[in-house]
């Protein structure tokens, strides 16, 4: 199980404030438990890790290996939640650079860019294309479009296009069962009681994070596992977290940043950035969730959160034992004053960086928590998963919203179908 | 030149204050020109776009072309304002897939990932690499360690790799200057009054762009244009950017969001808030600056900038006329929702999800601005760095602080060096 270290918040909380808000935390851990609390209804993403529907994940896997196998390239097509959950998985247990192992997985529908789409058709001209479209309702627009554009390209050059193509929609409702009724493709279910940025453990994630040949088993039980572990007693991580941010918001703080140290874990933080701005930022609410990855961000934003306005509070996602990579080599010739590292990997340094960091920023008045997982792998990414998910849920409670709506979001849709004259 | 719409600020500032601070924004922009501020000596980025050197152009575009001719891989190893404005000027003008024209360009030094530089070394095998490292003082850690990592590896390959690497730093002081003596290394120089953040246009940036197939002369040349007509005139939109914002911080807002609508713009954001948040984040001031890119985290942070906590302000990036990459086409079969689209081009549907944007935002409370240019090329690029760059220096000083230091960055830094026992 991961561990939370929130050493560098007590000289910014105190134990009593933490004690004053325990049974109200402890109320909010029993409404998420007991679904008695503000759209307990869309409480599904921990029904399905409590209950694993074992042959769901293996028709899953089965699809995802013939995708594995026929495939050039898998185009998923979704935006938001539909999109970030399974892009973060990949990026954390994939490699950085191209390989020939396998499909390589590109996104489409997560903006409006017409130049995108328009390479994109070029970068696919003779390869072996699939496609998974992502959309609960089918009429998201940034999804549709592309989906349009896709399925016409793709009727022009496969003569089993309808086989290429797989739907993750709603049960029943919404555009895309009508065009697969008309086409046959392939359909996985979103259920109706988890809302998208709660749905990476559904197939809206796990069929694009199979198709990259990860173990989706065991990202689905290490979700199981936490669940269970998270569940059944309150002195836990989850609802420390919870209890800690909500103090500091209470106390003025209005950003929180998540900063990982290894670049592939950066597409975690913009999958959390949706998780908690969307459930906590509304009714004038919530910390403002900024994603960086250090180091190279301390050499962008490292001046401002050492030394300007002191309304930042941080939290570190960490491996305890990541890959160490390779180690700093002995070479000839003048110093380049790194002598001192010779034979170290270069994970020790990132290592030092890290408690450096927390340590300058503490100093500097900014509370920091540290959020340690054992190395990026399935399972301890669907642990992480899990975490972050129960706590938004005990977090909006505190705040005393409903963290499973997004009623904002609708404001610039209006507005933009109205100009667009729909 | 671009253009500033703060239309969706004026319900939030009124004219009369706009008009009281009038004064001190002109002598800040006076302080700026007469080089009488705080920082001075580091006013270098302005002479060098108004005293253009075309022979230095020359010669890195002489450099840039037999790189281009000879290389498979431009490894460029830096971090900070030695890596964001190449990155943001490259990702912005070059293609979204890979191409067989002209070398691909990577980077290196930027992070601590162990695992990264490893694979990188695989990736490289058997190509043809070159490697422009990028330090001034030639000790900050990241790139000192990647090049250590990079040019043994590259000794051990290539009988020319001294011809290979070519290192941009200090004129006679740091490391790089004694390893270059040793090893022949081609140099380019950082001129002494030139902070990093503002390093773009010196070979700092030139270099690797011009390597990427950009033209840098069109790129200098819009920013001496922009700098030149920037300096001649009190009613600009840099002063007005800079006013504004000063007074919306003085009101509260806590945090700026830099939003741009085309994903190749997204490093802009990220050259952005390293200038923003460096010159400005110190001494308890400034706003936290946070890189976006719409509509992709409209579905992530749009709930929250409609309706989270009323600490926010907003600046859009966007092209007035940009590529229109291809047309919404006409399908048959079943109804997806989109008939009303057909034809049209995806641009368009990208320009009205912003301008509902800005307009749902304001309507909720997050006063925005809007910088426009004509359309991502070469020279509208250099006009908006010069933009952004004169902004911060008279932003800076509305603040009352040094716009040109960073001596915050120390702290993290004396820490982790201590743990590593240096």
């Amino acid at each position: 199980m991961l561990e939370l270290n929130t050493e560098n918040t007590r000289p910014f909380i105190s134990s009593d404030r933490l004690g004053s808000i325990k049974s109200r935390v402890e109320s909010a851990h029993g409404a998420v438990l007991g679904k008695t609390g503000a759209g307990s209804e869309f409480l599904g993403w921990r029904d399905l890790v409590l209950n694993p529907n074992d042959a769901l994940l293996e028709d899953i896997i089965a699809t995802a290996t013939r995708i594995r196998e026929d495939a050039d390239v898998l185009v998923c097509v979704g935006i938001g939640g539909s999109y970030l959950g399974a892009r973060a998985v990949i990026e954390a247990l994939t490699p950085f650079f191209p390989t020939d192992h396998g499909p390589e997985i590109l996104f489409a529908g997560h903006h409006l860019s017409g130049a995108y789409l328009k390479q994109l058709l070029e970068y696919l001209d003779g390869k072996s294309v699939y496609l998974n479209v992502i959309s609960k309702s089918g009429t998201t627009l940034e999804p549709a479009i592309a989906f349009r554009v896709l399925r016409h390209w793709m009727a022009e050059r496969f003569d089993d296009a309808g086989d290429r193509i797989i739907v993750t929609t709603d049960a029943t409702r919404g555009k895309l069962n009508e065009l697969r009724g008309a086409h046959g493709y392939r359909k996985y279910v979103i259920p109706d009681d988890v809302g998208g940025r709660f749905s990476v453990l559904t197939p809206v994630g796990l069929l694009p994070i199979s198709a990259a040949g990860i173990d989706v088993r065991e990202l689905f039980y290490g979700a199981a596992e936490a669940a269970k572990q998270l569940s059944s007693r309150v002195d836990n991580p989850a609802l420390e977290y919870a209890a800690i941010r909500y103090l500091l918001h209470e106390d003025g703080f209005t950003t929180e940043v998540l900063a990982v140290f290894e670049p592939r874990l950066s597409a975690i933080a913009s999958w959390w950035q949706q998780l908690f701005g969307e459930s906590e930022g509304k009714e004038g609410n919530g910390l403002f969730p900024a994603a960086v990855q250090y180091t190279t961000d301390l050499h962008s934003l490292g001046q401002y959160m050492q030394d300007g306005r002191r309304n930042v509070i941080e939290t570190f996602l960490i491996e305890k034992n990541p890959e160490s990579g390779l180690n700093i080599p002995a070479v000839d010739g003048p110093e380049d004053g790194l002598e001192y590292l010779v034979g170290k990997p270069v994970s020790h340094v990132n290592r030092k960086a890290f408690e450096g960091t927390a340590q300058a920023h503490a100093d500097g008045g900014v509370p920091n928590l540290t959020i340690s997982i054992e190395r990026a792998s399935a399972a301890e990414l669907g642990s992480l998963i899990y975490f972050f998910e129960h706590a938004v849920a005990v977090g909006g409670y505190l705040l005393d919203v409903n963290p499973f709506d997004q009623p904002g979001v609708e404001a610039y849709k209006s507005a933009m179908y109205q100009l667009l004259g729909k």
